[in-house]
């Protein structure tokens, strides 16, 4: 391998050129941003070395870490640019629709749906840095469908990335990602936007706010530009996973509103043993 | 201050405990829990040196750390077997119930509101850590009804802990909490209620959470004797606050549902405000 290309140097893309530069010192790393000023960071900050819009035919990897409603048409523009011997991958939050946009394309040997579940409330190529992949879970949809050859280009960075490759359909991805991930943001954002509600009337709100607030209200920090798309591509998982959510919500304050302290307790005694999910995945 | 006495022998009494142990080495520090399991605990931990169902009269301070719905009568119980130089304060999450409750009590004097805004998601007295008050927000309600010799006791105490000091009406305390952090507690329930539901269908799908969740889920592990008592307690703020949160998800999943990506562009974005305001208190 050596030579790679990314496009979108934002958290994820910047910060798998910084992994890869930091196990494969010799790469060449070239890559795009829309926005200048991130290509302008991309290349201060060593994400990659050369700036170009279009991957040399000869590139072995190109990896694709735009926004998600973006991705469908740049992948069918980047596999009419590159040579045979390229593998593209992208690293969206959303499958199945690039899965089925694929389905019946020429190239769909030279194309790999990835996800690594990594990222924090950060964005930009100022956010990036080259541990960020490290022993984080990286979904592989369809991978019977790409070129064996072509796939050990991508597993060797995993590999060297440490990254713990899980495998499933596109539309599981998907349905189990609105659940794990993206109900998380939309009630992160909400919890938000309910307390600065409340700042207009009460300005010294968020004095009283301990930790557990900060950990429950953390990604509304998170990039508008990336999860607007992620909301509207991945439509129908993550309605039922906010449709659950909010029934289960009105239920609760129901109980409370009946003064219900048993069916509170049992409900949240159940709900504990989240604890030894959770212990056992670490 | 010679003597203290702590009932209630959880994650904030037992803090307590061990933190004023570490700054007055001699103070003869008693105390009681209504499971015999957390007070023999709390005797090898060196939470406390004596375990006691009743303060001495000529104790110097009694602190309160029980669950919310028990601290009105166990204050009014205290307040009959102290002397007249014990200043008892509890460290509840609900406070206007116990001001209305003190507010002609003969002894009011003897007794000080105080919520200090620290806690873990474990509990009992094996989460109990020295360090666990250390530079927290320490709200003191009614400061004035306390009487000031008494309540240099408290202050010395609360002094030697580092906690800051803050002052506010017992409903404002309870108006507040409910926003920032009663709703953070509900919200992370429900969403652990959420996943655990469609984990029935889908038995893998914790594999896939990344850290985005687990921090919007963390206070799932929390203790239900502990969280049934508040939610009830205080339960006409956290019902405003949760028909705010309900009505936000609500209107956010419409918006999902009609395609509004710009809608959720524009309100995400006036949501990240709160990294500006989140930082400011740090």
């Amino acid at each position: 391998m050596q030579k790679i290309h990314i496009i979108g140097l934002g958290l994820l893309g910047g910060s798998f050129g910084l992994g890869a530069r930091q196990k494969f010192p010799e790469l060449v790393i070239s890559g795009h941003d829309s926005n200048p000023q991130n290509l302008k960071d991309a290349l201060t900050l060593g994400i990659i070395t050369e700036a170009k819009e279009t991957p040399d035919a000869d590139t072995d990897l190109v990896i694709l870490a735009t926004p998600a409603d973006t991705l469908g048409d740049l992948l069918l523009q980047t596999l009419d640019q590159v040579g045979e011997n390229t593998l593209v991958f992208d690293v969206g939050s959303t499958k199945a629709k690039l899965c089925a946009l694929m389905a019946d394309h020429p190239k769909r040997k030279q194309y790999l749906a990835a996800h690594p579940i990594a990222g924090t409330e950060y964005s930009g190529p100022k956010a990036a840095f080259a541990d960020l992949l490290n022993r984080k879970v990286n979904i592989i949809c369809e991978l019977e469908k790409t070129d064996l050859h072509l796939k050990e280009k991508a597993y060797e960075l995993f590999d060297a990335l440490n990254l713990k490759l899980r495998f499933m359909d596109p539309e599981e991805h998907d349905r189990h990602l609105a659940f794990v991930s993206h109900l998380s943001h939309a009630s992160s954002f909400m919890l938000g936007q309910t307390v600065l509600q409340r700042m207009q009337d009460d300005k010294n709100i968020f004095d009283m706010a301990g930790s557990g607030f900060a950990s429950t209200v953390r990604l509304a920090k998170s990039s508008p530009a990336m999860w607007a798309p992620i909301f509207t591509e991945n439509k129908e998982n993550i309605l039922a996973a906010l449709d659950g959510f909010i029934a289960n919500l009105t239920d609760f304050r129901n109980k409370i509103e009946s003064g219900d302290s048993k069916g509170l307790y049992e409900e949240m005694a159940e709900i504990n043993k989240i604890r030894d999910i959770l212990d056992l995945g670490k």
